[in-house]
């Protein structure tokens, strides 16, 4: 070991500001996590609970001790419950604080606690545990967003309006086909949050620093008393895995893109240039100078979360890249981005419930903006395959050149005179009109999972019913 | 409508360079896809197959049309495989691409072809068929890289290695045990990609344009032939969903960083500094000037891999972001990114498992190194309170003092004297050195999950049990 | 040195696949980069051509031999441009297959070429020389989209269109001044690319492996010949350093999202709902159904880019975090994400300005959308400030009832009766309705970056006079 | 206006939790910002104080009411700093708290001081302001950072170390180099920053809502009270800009990638596998068990910190992605990754500062692994070439075949005898072993920017001279 690189007192002129007090400020800065994983009281009391129930039961620990522990962990949950608990940073995270208060509480039995257990397993087990009940939040939140939209989409089976591709209008729809698009996409994110949840059901309990233990610890029994499924199998997994973290936080990712898509409509339709919806005082905010005025802000905010939720499946991504086995400290870095992803789906999710059920539909100007721009050009054409057996693109050329003369002539598709129509394809009958109005092109996609009204009713009761089958996870 | 705001004259200064043709040719650049979707071929002349047999069947069309159709499209299938098809950049995409040619070999029943159907069904329907496919080929490579590390496992359920915490050695460890922490964690990865596929196994085809179709279309028949589960329930949704392929990204990109630290592992085991791991010839890139040099390239580039991957993940999270319902052209962008990183994905999973099944350890390093740093100071701990009945905490202490004077006399703890031991706490017996090897300490890990080599090699036994079972997806 | 861990004969079971022949295939595919890297063919032989001239200054080589090598090196960069060389993927990469054919070449001066080089220099010099060139493409890129806004922010300085907050009608503004905010952008995104351009001037080469080299090079030499400022101050970094790549995929990161802004807008604008404006068919793809519908395609796909380039940022990021000196094989990463970012970033930008440049503008439907929603509110809020001395916020509130009254009439403000104002407040005389139409409104607003008619043609005047004096790179 | 979808009974049913009180907590929750933007209270004040005395020179307001507003403000910001400010989440954001307690404070001038002015304009200054701030402490911050490894570099000058590349040893280097190298990287680091501080420094207030102000206001005069170079130019884009706090974070995230090199280098080093650095108790955390054991736990925290910071500035280039102009509320998420990403970033720069300053160095086996590996073998070639006159790739052939000798029998390149080099090269001399050692080989490395002692003791010559004569931004 060679000389001593650079003396005590010159090192203080590098800190300032709120490092003034040197390398200590700084580490305690760094290093100290309990105002981040406090949140994990509940989990890690859960854990210490079923672990000192264990130790008992396989004889490591005495009876009259864990009897003593689990009366010192229930009054420190009292305390942290009633804002009592003194935390403090010199103990750095929630373990530390939660074991100190015992060992204040109890005394010596608090120190056999920790018999066939680390730090390591400790924070993979609380973590599991609160990614598990995030999952489980996050899918309630979907389930009640599918149920407004259900009841709009009930509501709306029948209203047209247009359907779009590239934000030009293309065919109409029924208002309620579209809620029911978005049934779709939140279903299959709660399937994500299911699937996730089901993965992560393992405990790393009893993996102890990094490679199990020498005491005869029984995993099953402590992942029993915490509802996971079973106990990890391997220990250098079980304290070096984060995936379960990653998985859920893609999950969320997911889901808020759907919800920024879905807040972007909100924009637009309460937009004046739509005006399909409007949003009551509680959805929106006013501007005392124009009272009409109805800003979609949670809407706005809602698509904004979709921002910080990729964000923090970024962070942790890249946290976790190229990480050897074991435990490394960068690991720490897991629960600030996943709690605040988690509390940003939860309020985009409550703020979309809240304004689908709130909003107020113009079915006039839906229907009215269903017709524009000849959207049932493709009717034409597909009366014309099916009456005329026109091949499918011959037909397309055909429509195509009756919404020409129509556009010259001014007038929509159901207004052409049937002999403007003859004189593009001599064929043609008085029939066609049944299908070149806004309600027949919807009425007649009655194909699996079309547009029709009754398809509409169909799926919504389809849905009713799986939801209301539904247990709670 | 207003004036006229430019003349065309003045327009074709601003192209310079590759776009000097002007406006053609940067719609050219940015909206042709053929370059790109080719690889959708197979997938595409697939469901053109299916599509018009079930037309035939539902008498759209002709029997005799039907069958041109399928031999036009056999034909095409062996003109691309041999390399004979005209691709044509003037077509756009693969769609209009194999539809032209189809006009050009059978006529008239190729206009036939496209009832009922839209290119965003048909491109819905191609893309999922390939990201199903990309599941499983990601799944059976993580079978071989899962096979490559049973074998090491089995090979070396007793070789001892240090398990590490920040890279400092905390414990001994069985390099077998480590070998499967990575089997757990790629098991979990095909967990993701078996879920992923499964949820995605929805057919698109028959939502048409965006609101289903007129036509008696049977939408079972489709999806049955081209081995989906189920039709998708809403047309909006079935040319809109892009989160199949978020979620295969995201199974991918979780992978991806499993294999980064596995990765990153093998870059550090074969550094001089640890000398764990050889490479031969084959996985490593060689110095014609210094011929013991060894790089592990392929470890590098598969870790590298993970950027790619992320990015990917995080193009389309971001393309998708706030996109109105149904098809906007922004999801073109879906392909490139998504056939990028599964090519990536393939190559590290290749690699990785090549390396695995390549590397000859160097047992004798492992085990000096697994004893450095009184690594069984926890084994001392835990036989403190095991025979000694002393608190967690205390035997930490304890122990803890012991490895100090051990330190300070230069001795590892298995080493040092009896007497030393007791004088710091004078109930230690002789009995005490059968902890204190890192075999013993190994060995005496056999809690559930443990790194004991029984247990690795049950481990292995029923790992090899379990894949011997799988059946291809 | 322990036993041989697999026999070779076994590891061929598990390549299947593209991978069939085993790790030689894989290898080939993970490591050659010859299919991304020949891109750089023109930058490599620039540097060898520099290098080998400098070397022969210094007495390295003769001058013959660096006459040979300039020989060669423009016979080579003819074949590469005639499409005649011929590229191998046995030589792994750009340098080693003009390396080799240099040799074939000319013979042994090609062997004398390396002294003092290496391909870890090499390839920085490469690349940092394609960064620099794609920077200042993209400036140009940019330059010439600011040109075709200010052609429309010239035509349309005085037209009034609605200014949005939350997509709601907010206050008028003239269409010219939006156009400009696009103008100001772009130029600080400009700055970016040349702040990034001017960080990125320094020259690696002679840099070596890593550590420099014992030959009395000339770097200055070398680079200046380049076109570098200077050469890097340090070899460790010269071939470590990846940040100017990094940098400049910043700068197109933020440029992509703001063109991403502009495209939404024009996806909007052309919209049956804005109908602000209309898109020539060069810009956008028709419908062969719908004569009328012309969808924006390509500012569609521009908005996307910005997934894509965001993408590509987070990957190099990603690859590059936690590195250690000097240089690793991950970097090899670098190039294709840059190339890709680089060539979405040229075609938005050409796309989109040639949409500027291509759209008219609809007057009266801007116009007439700028007056809903009683836009003019804030101006009459103003005027109470103004001529009354109201305290602002009190201004406000009065402003508010008096809109709220004119709601309740179903009257625009500025045909609201005298006395229905006065009503609210007493002093309110004639000379308000000066002030409550669109065009007084924005006519009024001429505050220094206000969006005045006056002011829009004074910034557009100060816009062309900086563009036409501005250099080329 | 069609019929209410919903009545506001049903409603309740679907808040539970946290949203138990239906949309108003809902809403409080998503919109709410003052528990992350009161950090701007600071820079809220100032820009009142600025627009007030603006205000009332223009004679806008009087200068009593400017006076009272002047000092309000003062006697707010006094509250605050004392912590008896109340804050009220009710207010909603920093701006309405401050112009609550104002008009609480002094009355009826309060209200006076909004005119010409929004809370659009006023964010944007606010958040600039702050942005601005953050940039200079970066570059403080690094510029500790350079200092603590310029000394490092001074006193190792000419300790030498492995140079690595793919983390083997490829040829020696000295450790003050490897500091320098550092050096390099964040003095781009700080250029970034000052560019993008310098970019940014141009004052949005007067922008107002959007379109400018019909007030003679003079914004030079509020600009340059604020110490902006000048005011935006275009009142738009003023309000709507977000890129400088993108481009923020793009050096943040840039500078984050090159502390994570450093950090995982320390972890390296401190690795026992390495051993060449030791921390002292002041940045490592201990083992109560092991007491030998140093975790470099800061350094990983460091390392985990370029994940977050990435995370934010994906966060925020998500958010901005395709909004229109010009205020969307999905803005208001610019803050807290903002601020996020620049704690991490200043906690990351002080624990490397920190750890760099206390690192002591093991000089010994530093240079005995920069021995491993024949790494002089270039330092042959080099003098074959040099002195021999062969051409480079023939001269590295030959190295090659001796260094083979070499390792067949077991001896360092500066061992091998003359005799046997001479089998493979006769003409080799005595005079080559001047090249062969690892002393030898880092002093040879004289060209600009190598290795060799002397060279790092000029540059951190040049460095010293260079930061001793920078001022404070």
């Amino acid at each position: 070991m060679s000389k001593s690189d650079k003396d005590n007192g010159e090192k203080n002129q590098m800190w300032g500001g709120r490092f003034a007090e040197g390398p200590a400020a700084v580490m305690e800065a760094i290093n100290v996590s309990i105002d981040v994983d406090r949140r994990l009281w509940r989990e890690d009391i859960e854990g210490s609970r079923a672990h000192a129930a264990m130790l008992a039961r396989q004889g490591i620990i005495s009876p009259a001790d864990a009897e003593a522990i689990a009366r010192g962990l229930d009054r420190i949950a009292q305390e942290i419950e009633s804002g009592a608990f003194p935390f403090s940073r010199k103990l750095e995270d929630i373990h530390l604080n939660i074991e100190a208060r015992l060992k204040e509480l109890i005394g010596e039995p608090a120190a056999r606690l920790h018999a066939a257990r680390s730090r390591n397993d400790q924070v993979a087990t609380d973590f599991r545990l609160w990614v598990r009940r995030a999952c489980d939040d996050a899918a309630a939140g979907l389930k009640a967003l599918q149920a407004a939209l259900l009841d709009k989409a009930e509501t709306h089976a029948a209203t047209v309006m247009p359907g779009y591709t590239h934000l030009q209008t293309a065919q109409p729809v029924t208002f309620g086909h579209h809620c029911l698009a978005y049934v779709e996409m939140f279903a299959r994110d709660r399937g994500r949050f299911a699937d996730a949840r089901r993965r992560l059901n393992e405990c790393p309990l009893g993996a102890a620093a990094l490679a199990g233990t020498s005491f005869p610890i029984d995993r099953d029994a402590t992942a029993g008393a915490l509802g996971f499924d079973r106990p990890m199998a391997n220990s250098l997994d079980a304290v070096s895995a984060r995936d379960f973290a990653l998985e859920a936080l893609s999950a969320a990712a997911i889901c808020a893109g759907h919800l920024s898509r879905l807040a972007e409509e909100i924009v637009l339709w309460t937009s004046p240039h739509f005006g399909f919806a409007k949003l009551s005082d509680a959805f929106s905010t006013g501007s005392s100078i124009m009272p009409q005025k109805k800003n979609p802000d949670a809407a706005e905010l809602a698509r904004a979360k979709t921002g910080r939720v990729t964000g923090a499946l970024v962070s942790l991504l890249t946290v976790m890249k190229a990480l050897p086995l074991a435990y490394s400290k960068d690991m720490q870095e897991d629960k600030a981005v996943t709690f605040q992803a988690f509390d940003d789906l939860a309020l985009a999710l409550a703020a979309l419930a809240g304004m689908v059920a709130d909003m107020t539909m113009d079915e006039a100007r839906m229907r009215a903006a269903a017709g524009w721009g000849f959207s049932t050009a493709t009717d034409l054409a597909d009366w014309l395959v099916r009456t005329l057996d026109m091949p499918f693109r011959e037909a397309h050329h055909v429509a195509g050149r009756i919404v020409a003369l129509a556009e010259r002539k001014g007038l929509t598709l159901d207004r052409l005179a049937l002999e403007d129509m003859r004189a593009v394809e001599p064929r043609i009958t008085e029939a066609v009109y049944s299908v070149l109005s806004v309600d027949a092109s919807v009425a007649s996609r009655t194909s699996y999972g079309g547009t029709a009204p009754d398809n509409v009713r169909a799926q919504v009761a389809r849905w009713r019913d799986r939801l209301s089958q539904e247990k709670a996870p």
